[in-house]
């Protein structure tokens, strides 16, 4: 799959080390343990350590890093929480790694606006305890209490997606540091403009291949009345997924629905010492007013309800909904425990969704064909689904058996005019299913590489080649 | 404002005039009629015709087109309706106009995904008429009937934005041309995904300067099971604004809110001989299920009466709603009939909604004290408003003035953090206030400019200057 380049940072890394430790002092590092710990995300990828990590405090921290690294062509990869999937953070050729985990400050919030800016270092969680008085609140959940900076850079979404969108639609403006040091903010905080091209999208999914991200300029949505959520489980996976298409179908405004199969479930019962039947599960949470959530709720009990799905289990407090949103945010290291020293290899297709239920059959027949233990969960109201290989990437028999089910994974997928990742990103470790997907569309991917980085500095290898 | 170049298409104009008639044969046409026809739009900016006009029916005859124009240097200026408003379709240096009306066919419509994709020429009546048995429609709903790749490539919204989005959210593929001649397909159907840069929205918006748009794959939504409309006065402009302020605030999810100022209603009764009061007035339109719909009535009314609002007038069947926002879609030539033979000059500022009222306070005193006449609509809900100029082109003192105003509300715009067009795009008419609305951002506008049409033929002068 991945090809690795040479470290390209050996050449002038002394200088730039003695440069960046008269700047920052002792807000850098060479410590072996810290390199290892910013060259290694939450997938399955191999530790590929930077040479030096420095702490940015300010955009101004961040132009002097690009700065040095443009001087000296040295690789310069952003790092937040390290919550990424596919590699993101590796270092491939060496370099300075920028972790900005303490440009921590919100800046600015305006509940008049709907709207708040913040530091690329804030996470959600940060963010929403921060709002937590003004009845306001930042809805994109991917699971990991990932820094918004980073989720902006991955066009990350998660559970609730379906009712409030993706980063790409949540993201109002950024300020980002380009490859030649200038700082620009990509919009105003107007909430629609036509005023030229799309600056804040061309960044929102990036991956710091284009730009740092540095601020990040959000849509807020108001706390709803009332919220709503369940489990039920359902006859099978398919008759899930028909449940959830047909609520999509409906128009009904679902706040989550999220699918997990009988070994996710099984995990997560042993991970969290819970109850739930071992069965193909929806969760679900409704979002509306008192009224909009009965509705909405009479609306799906009748749809589940076709599919053989009645045995509701309800969340009405907070309390409740919290200890249900864990179990299923758990999932991912729930699944890793299934099997103690494993790692998890995520995939990440999305189809449409009149699609999703033969895309998910047919993965499941691979899945039980295979010796691999694997588990599924989805946002499947987006189309949006993962399985979790659980193996031990020391043996290479269990890593080319993933990667065959995962190969096969997005080539249905895109067979099915689908995506090879809907929410985790490119990384390294889907650069080689770009071209499948987006034919031509990769040649201007490079050329606009090409332009904004001519020296290839910012996370090279990743997303495309140049 | 804007400087005019000098015609760049003398120098081959008659070998690629032979060379599309003899491809094009009678889809020609250099009758001069239709040569001005296709040189202006709705708005105020002067006519300036190209040199031809070809008549497109397929992709292939795009890229046979921008073969033949990227051979020859000749500048090339794609073309739907002629409904944009900021000169996007005036020939500035002569050259070939592509009109892409004969690409009219809806390609594809699937119910189960709410998605369709359509020719570039498909307009949004068009594409609603073809819906009408599914139960779907398409929201975006800019006044005009214009094309959908017009639409995605001035990135319009218009009435119902503030409940769906603009054509940025809307899209989800576009098949495009660029300018090297290849067909770039920018993204795949599924809801979302993080597979590289961000296609599809780098062209969204682009105005015909990066690539020609050929196809569009758009989202669809399910008619709601109910609709209500209203119209409502309000003892000023302030408090009708302050109504919508709070509703956006109160996070009713509202279908249309629009304001309509006291002259405009004075207009739009005498264009359509209707008998609405002279006043500030609101135009609200709910969507949702019944009890739905009687929620949102229900906060609406209470916070509209808290400005002194409570005349309403509802039109709850279809007929009835028809009417009403025909009256409120043709403000901009009922403006135009209050002054026989005059042009209408529009403006579309977009602010946060925090700001708006004063903007708009500040902004009637401004036009108080001039002598142009002027009436004002607006997406209020968006913080997007138009003041309709009502000039006579041929008197320099009233264009000198309508520039004036235009300039003032655009400044007053960017320093409260809004744009200086909501909607209506850049063309050259807003050209020189993108540098004071993005700084360095302009820069990397121009690099994608030069990057992607390094020939600088695709609608040359529009968005950037190269």
């Amino acid at each position: 799959m991945s090809t690795v380049t040479a470290r390209r940072s050996h050449r002038d890394i002394d200088v730039v080390l003695a440069a960046l430790r008269a700047r920052f002092g002792n807000r850098i590092t060479t410590s072996a343990s810290v390199l290892e710990q910013h060259g290694r995300d939450e997938g399955h990828h191999a530790t590929m350590p930077p040479d030096v990590v420095v702490y940015a405090q300010s955009t101004d921290d961040v132009v002097a890093v690009v700065a040095l690294c443009r001087e000296h062509k040295m690789p310069l990869i952003p790092y937040g929480t390290g919550t990424s999937l596919e590699g993101h953070v590796a270092a491939l050729e060496g370099g300075v790694c920028l972790d900005v985990a303490q440009m921590d400050q919100v800046l600015r919030v305006s509940p008049d606006d709907l709207d708040c800016t913040v530091q690329c270092g804030v996470t959600r969680n940060q963010l929403n305890d921060y709002l937590r008085d003004t009845g306001l609140f930042f809805p994109i959940d991917p699971g990991a209490d990932a820094s918004l900076g980073g989720m902006a850079a991955t066009r990350a979404s998660g559970t609730n997606a379906v009712r409030y969108g993706t980063m790409r639609d949540n993201v109002l403006s950024l300020e980002v540091v380009t490859a030649d040091g200038k700082v620009v903010r990509t919009a105003r905080r107007a909430r629609k403009s036509s005023a030229g091209y799309d600056l804040t999208r061309l960044f929102v999914g990036s991956e710091g291949t284009l730009g740092i991200i540095t601020e990040v300029t959000l849509r807020l949505y108001g706390i709803p009345e009332a919220v709503l959520a369940a489990v039920c489980p359902f006859p099978s996976v398919a008759q899930a997924v028909d449940t959830v298409v047909a609520t999509i179908q409906s128009g009904v405004p679902i706040g989550r629905v999220e699918l997990v199969d009988p070994f996710a479930m099984r995990a997560v019962n042993a991970y969290g010492n819970l109850d739930y039947g071992v069965a193909p599960t929806l969760f679900f949470e409704f979002h509306g007013t008192k009224a909009g959530v009965d509705e909405q709720v009479a609306i799906v009990k009748e749809l589940a309800a076709a599919q053989g799905g009645s045995e509701f289990r309800w969340a009405s407090t907070a309390d409740e909904r919290n200890k249900l949103w864990h179990a299923r945010h758990n999932a991912h290291y729930a699944l890793m425990a299934m099997r103690p020293g494993c790692r998890a290899w995520p995939t990440d297709v999305c189809v449409p969704i009149s699609r999703l239920a033969q895309c998910i059959t047919e993965t499941e027949a691979d899945l039980e064909a295979s010796p691999l233990q694997s588990g599924m969960v989805g946002h499947v109201g987006d189309g949006n689904f993962h399985v979790d290989f659980l193996i031990d990437p020391s043996k290479p028999e269990e890593m080319a058996e993933a990667r065959r089910l995962n190969e096969r994974m997005v080539m249905r997928a895109l067979a099915m005019d689908g995506t090879c990742t809907g929410e985790h990103g490119v990384g390294y470790g889907k650069i080689d299913f770009l071209a499948a997907e987006h034919g031509e569309g990769v040649a201007l991917m490079r050329l606009l590489k090409r332009t904004f980085d001519p020296d290839n500095i910012l996370n090279p290898g990743k997303v495309v080649r140049v």
